[in-house]
């Protein structure tokens, strides 16, 4: 079984009858969210709320029932994958380019647990280069304002022409050296004037499960 | 003449041949386009860029020839109105739902200034309900965040449906008691995931042009 599929269906073990679940977007999440659609075949009842218009379809296909955020008074629990996960489980999201929506179900879940193979874990975030999602209007601009933080911001493109998140906006994909204060970060980056949201989420993850070097799964956290 | 001709065809002494001016939305802001459309047909020589699709429309009009940001290295100045102006030349702006692309505008600017007849003036800010732009995503959950900053958020509507910005986002204009420091609230808002901008403008305005009460113009600022 590969390391994705082993740290994704283990997070299902903490889904409980009766829960709102924020269904976070990738490819560790993939094996979560096919999990639960099984459960739910043999009975488990749950609601689901998908941070992504791919999860929403992946959860259509398995099975899931969703509801929207006027159907529901809260979101007992999300789940959602990571491109990098710090010691202090600080998190960079965004590389399939679904941050913002995946940030606001995490801050508005009572508990967010992060699932992460191996290799997503480092001591200190920035290898990875950090999305910032931002809107049309003046990106040229904002581009430069990103850029006198510190980083080599790429516009994220297919086919040459510029990736729309499913808000409709663009992404930076940014290259920072070592992210030593990810929480000045993230503040400096969302005080710009057309940054939407930044892939840095700060003190947001309850638990993170991944696994050691002898594949065992280790679960570290706060909860 | 009224008191919004009076300050906004006075911002027009700023503009100088050559200079790409921001042109913000609005009543006062207004006086200033038509003037400067008049100016550019006895030969003066600028570039607008404009703050929404109503200050385009009425640029387009006048015929003040008009640049994307793609086509400009910088802006030189930027001209618009306030909802209020405190003693600090803190401003709320938005009212009208243009706040994102003036916020973008106005920091891209070498020199900001405002108009603002004279009861717009005030000591602290938050008379003016404070409009803050939310994507449409989550909007319920991204107003409980809004609120436990201390506020009533009002979802801006149009005949019973959502105002939608330029940018496809929605508003809730925000009441709060006085706010004294713009600053730490800006941030706070601004570190919302869903909170797109929000219409606080701290330290970005250079000059504030607006009457005293025997109906003068006064100049206070910066530059």
């Amino acid at each position: 079984m590969n390391d994705k599929k082993v740290v994704g269906e283990k997070a299902v073990e903490y889904v409980k009858d009766g829960m709102v679940v924020g269904l976070g977007t990738g490819s560790t999440v993939f094996y979560t969210i096919t999990k639960l659609g099984k459960l739910v075949e043999e009975g488990l009842s749950i609601k689901g709320i998908p941070t992504s218009n791919q999860t929403e379809k992946l959860a259509k296909e398995v099975g899931i029932p969703l509801v929207t955020f006027n159907e529901i008074e809260q979101i007992d629990f999300a789940i959602d994958g990571a491109d990098e996960v710090d010691d202090d489980f600080n998190l960079i999201k965004g590389g399939g380019g679904a941050l913002l929506r995946e940030k606001i179900i995490a801050k508005a879940a009572k508990s967010f647990v992060v699932i992460a193979d191996p290799h997503k874990r480092v001591n200190k975030l920035g290898s990875f280069p950090l999305p910032v999602e931002v809107v049309p209007f003046g990106y040229e601009m904002t581009m430069k304002h990103i850029q006198n933080l510190g980083c080599s911001p790429l516009l994220r493109q297919n086919n040459g022409i510029p990736f729309l998140t499913d808000n409709g906006n663009y992404i930076f994909d940014c290259n920072f050296p070592i992210i030593d204060q990810p929480d000045e970060l993230e503040k400096n980056l969302n005080l710009i004037p057309g940054v939407v949201e930044n892939g840095l989420f700060v003190g947001m993850a309850d638990k993170v499960i991944t696994l050691n070097k002898e594949k065992s799964i280790i679960i570290n956290g706060r909860l």
